[in-house]
């Protein structure tokens, strides 16, 4: 039963439901529904999707994450970054049908759902952790850059098409010339309140004397206000024939389940976008829900978040959805209308159920133009450059990474950006591990702590060369220890004893092992004994394993400053 | 001059040259020259080529190593592994045309060479130590199980081919049928001959009173005895006719110049086979070149070995040879008999030259049962499973990596078991760094230093925790630092102060540093002070870059000792 209620978080809050978390619910799901309707319509036409596929994937998907889910306050559903990938991985495929193409983006979230349950069953969320916070950062904000750059062609009424900034800016250039008038003027005006709404609406309500929460709120209801009023211009002056395009017809029905039916090939080719998609979404999703649970001091699970997420996403693929998420904007406003459990999810899902029985011939009147100014409103707030500025001042390596993920995503497209981006930090890592720092140390006065020759006022003994060695010793730096310290040595013609100190060598492997004892034989050969200080327990127990310890000509001291003293006194003897 | 005299070591010790080098340099030369005679042939039957490619490939490349090398004793040539690396790359292509091998295997030593000469001018020669010890003896071992296998057909005169160890067996057992009685007598013959010398004839020596130096080298003569014997008793029982196979007509001249002409396509696919084969012959031929340069004290540079490794390639692909680096058993040998510089290589090659000219004629009725005799009783001296004993015991992260690397290369093939070794032990150093070793520490009585809790007898306070954390800080391992420390702080309610031991923080990077403010944000929502000690200058630097310090709710501090010191007085006094 424990085990069970583990894996349905639902069993836990469901008991302590009650009238009041119900309200609570309610209200928050009724704000958010408001929101989502168009949101879920504009990021289907990122996807490059028709307008239903973002009402479908707003669906059954937070039925879902509300059972599964651990966070009491996250949104699922379309977002920004995940439907570009989405339009990247299905524009690959290179289909000019639109029933393909939502095949494919089914297909897409059925796989990207089943590799968080893999990872969520395994429990390997840890694995998120290898996109570092400056990639993850740099590809969010080159991600932005280029979503709001293709939204542009909807605000000029112009053909464009292309994943990447030098694509995109062709595409446009090259037809500015068939911009139409009346497209301009709705997404210019579009934009511009969007954008009035988001930095001005809210300090003016504030000083008509409405309370934060409500400001904020209502600055929240921009996009469907920008909805509603360029909906009814498009109908009552005909907008359509005089060439602004519109939504068009969206079916006044639920979807049906079904596996989409599509080739063994394109399963395989869109499992590594799926793969990427998944990491990402998940990284995403993961941070908004720990920040909003951290202000209520609640608790995340990300293994269980895998598995939720995971079904969210199989929901959305057997539902003629596509990839869903957590996100950020549409959680904030679910946990500011005060949501306490992931309820209001579910009944977000009965409000868009409702919408789209209901609402749907209305919406086919609603021109791109206003879908494309939400979009770009909403992503230019996720551009954010300073992370370069931070990187650079803080770390070079975390600078080259962050650089080459914002370069390569705005240049090549998102999925080599991330890529890029995580394997460049790992490479790096790797390069700094393989040359480590080291530093001769000596006592500081009147302590029995020891310190870097060349930082500190410290003691030496001209006999006794102590080498502090800052990283584990591991295949790729063991030669150069061994080359390093034997330079070290050659230099020191009086030297009799070498002591490494092992306070940072958190590991020893056996190639690490093998060049420690040909660097003993080494120092051997120039009559310098070879010994080590602070060894660490686990390191220890393993070099116990070995013969290593018989071989070495030297000991290995609980402390560098034992060390010290015992040779100091050993060699007076002599 | 100085420059030109680094990237020519020839230079150097070509000014020493004196008639007592030169005699030295000659006899080696010989005895060298005799064991490369079958060897060379042996190598290009075990790599897929006509028995000219081997000899071709031990001329012009041991001159381009003994202009541009640093290890006075190595001698280059064709060797075991890189033979069958070189097989399995041209077996890839799928071309049946004898002409077409040796123009794939050209191509092939010359994108070799020039891979090598690019990471040596770029000085990337540390990247080799990213092959660790135990993948590199997997690998060798693996290899040469698979090499005696394959060459059971030549001992059994049949047919069956594959390059891992299900295909080699699948052949061998279907055609069993059709073995060739005269070849098996000639095969099993000299291969029993053969393990006969290198185990019990230079025994045998020793006891007739021969010095050990020269019944080591006239062991290493028994290839040759085996290839003269067989090869006249082939002629004058006109073995041919009875279907031994022979190594046939060998032309007796020299090699031109060209560059082998073959499609773009064929030299793409070659890149990536061309790269590891590099690296492997890298990894060992400077590990032979290292192990006999300590011996005399002298010492190997190996950016420079790279460069002379691609030199010699780049002649082999030149000259229609195969690729080459430095053999072990050659080079010993090459030592043993006193070679004193690289101009003995350069002899060996007129040796080769001379008998290209003049031998081969004779060489016509050499049956390759003999040749595949002299590869297996080479290749199992390479044979050495006691690596799996050794890590099991020592490391069982560098078990997992070799038995991968064995168990990949038998089974698929070569290049796919040197991939898996590398990518599988850089995982799993990832994957240990992710999850660090964490110590609660603790005073050692009379002392000012600090150890884990559970290993030692330690004072410890009730209101001051000190955590040593056993790893640099970064993306990978940021997230699990945060959430094990609050976890601690958690269970702890009269808990005042945390203390970070920073001794084996080699590095903070920008996603740990982040998560770094999120602990301490997290701890003094607890009402607890978050405290470092003992971080590295390095470190330290870098965080005086950022404004982590300004947040930092507790205090920096030397040492661990004066931490506690400090937080103690400091709680008395409140």
């Amino acid at each position: 039963m424990r085990g069970l209620r583990k894996y349905l978080p639902i069993l836990e809050w469901g008991k302590q439901y009650n009238r009041d978390t119900l309200t609570s619910d309610l209200v928050a799901a009724c704000i958010v529904t408001i929101m989502l309707i168009p949101q879920s319509l504009a990021y289907a036409l990122l996807a490059g999707l028709p307008a239903e596929a973002g009402l479908y994937a707003s669906l059954l998907p937070l039925v879902a994450y509300g059972i599964f889910g651990t966070s009491r306050t996250l949104a699922v559903g379309p977002v920004a970054v995940v439907s570009l990938m989405t339009a990247a991985a299905i524009g690959s495929l290179g289909f000019s049908d639109l029933t393909d193409k939502l095949l494919a983006a089914a297909c897409l979230a059925l796989l990207s759902g089943g590799f968080l349950m893999i990872l969520g069953v395994l429990r390997l969320g840890f694995l998120a952790n290898f996109l570092s916070h400056p990639v993850i950062a740099g590809f969010i904000t080159a991600s932005g850059i280029i979503i709001a750059l293709s939204q542009l062609k909807h605000i000029f009424g112009i053909k464009a098409s292309g994943d990447n900034l030098i694509h995109l800016l062709h595409g446009l250039l090259s037809n500015i010339g068939e911009i139409n008038v009346p497209t301009v003027i709705i997404g210019v005006a579009a934009t511009t309140f969007l954008f009035w709404v988001r930095k001005g609406l809210q300090p003016l309500l504030l000083k008509l004397g409405m309370s934060k929460r409500y400001a904020d709120l209502a600055s929240k209801t921009g996009p469907v206000f920008a909805v509603v009023v360029t909906t009814l211009a498009a109908y009552l002056l005909d907008l359509g024939s005089q060439g602004v395009a519109l939504v068009g017809d969206v079916p006044s029905q639920l979807p049906g389940f079904s596996i989409p039916n599509i080739s063994m090939d394109f399963w395989l080719a869109l499992a590594g976008p799926a793969a990427l998609i998944s990491i990402i979404g998940f990284v995403e999703s993961v941070s908004v829900a720990q920040t909003l649970a951290a202000k209520r001091r609640q608790r995340i699970d990300p293994n269980q978040e895998l598995i939720a997420l995971g079904a969210a996403n199989i929901a959305a693929g057997s539902t003629q959805g596509f990839p869903v998420t957590g996100g950020f904007s549409r959680s904030v406003v679910n946990f500011d209308a005060g949501a306490e459990t992931p309820a209001a999810g579910m009944f977000t899902a009965v409000g868009i159920a409702l919408a789209t029985l209901l609402l749907t011939p209305l919406l086919a009147y609603l021109p791109k133009a206003t879908l494309a100014a939400t979009i770009i409103v909403a992503v230019l707030s996720l551009v954010d450059l300073s992370i370069l500025g931070k990187t650079w001042r803080y770390s070079k390596a975390d600078f080259i990474a962050v650089s080459a993920t914002i370069i390569v995503t705005l240049t090549m497209g998102v999925e080599l950006g991330v890529s890029a981006g995580v394997l460049l930090s790992i490479i790096i890592f790797l390069l700094k591990t393989s040359r480590p720092h080291m530093a001769i140390v000596g006592q500081v006065e009147g302590t029995e702590h020891y310190r870097n020759v060349e930082r500190h006022q410290v003691i030496t003994h001209p006999n006794i060369l102590s080498v502090r060695i800052d990283e584990s010793l591991y295949f790729a730096n063991a030669h150069y220890l061994e080359d390093q310290i034997d330079s070290m040595a050659a230099e020191r013609p009086s030297l009799r004893h070498v002591v490494l100190m092992c306070t940072a060598v958190n590991a020893i492997d056996m190639s690490a092992l093998e060049s420690l004892e040909a660097l003993n034989r080494r120092l051997t050969d120039r009559g310098i004994k070879l010994h080590m200080s602070e060894v660490k327990g686990p390191v220890m127990d393993n070099l116990k394993h070995s013969s290593f310890l018989q071989h070495l000509s030297g000991n290995v001291y609980l402390s560098q400053h034992r060390a010290v003293s015992d040779l100091m006194e050993h060699d007076y003897c002599i």
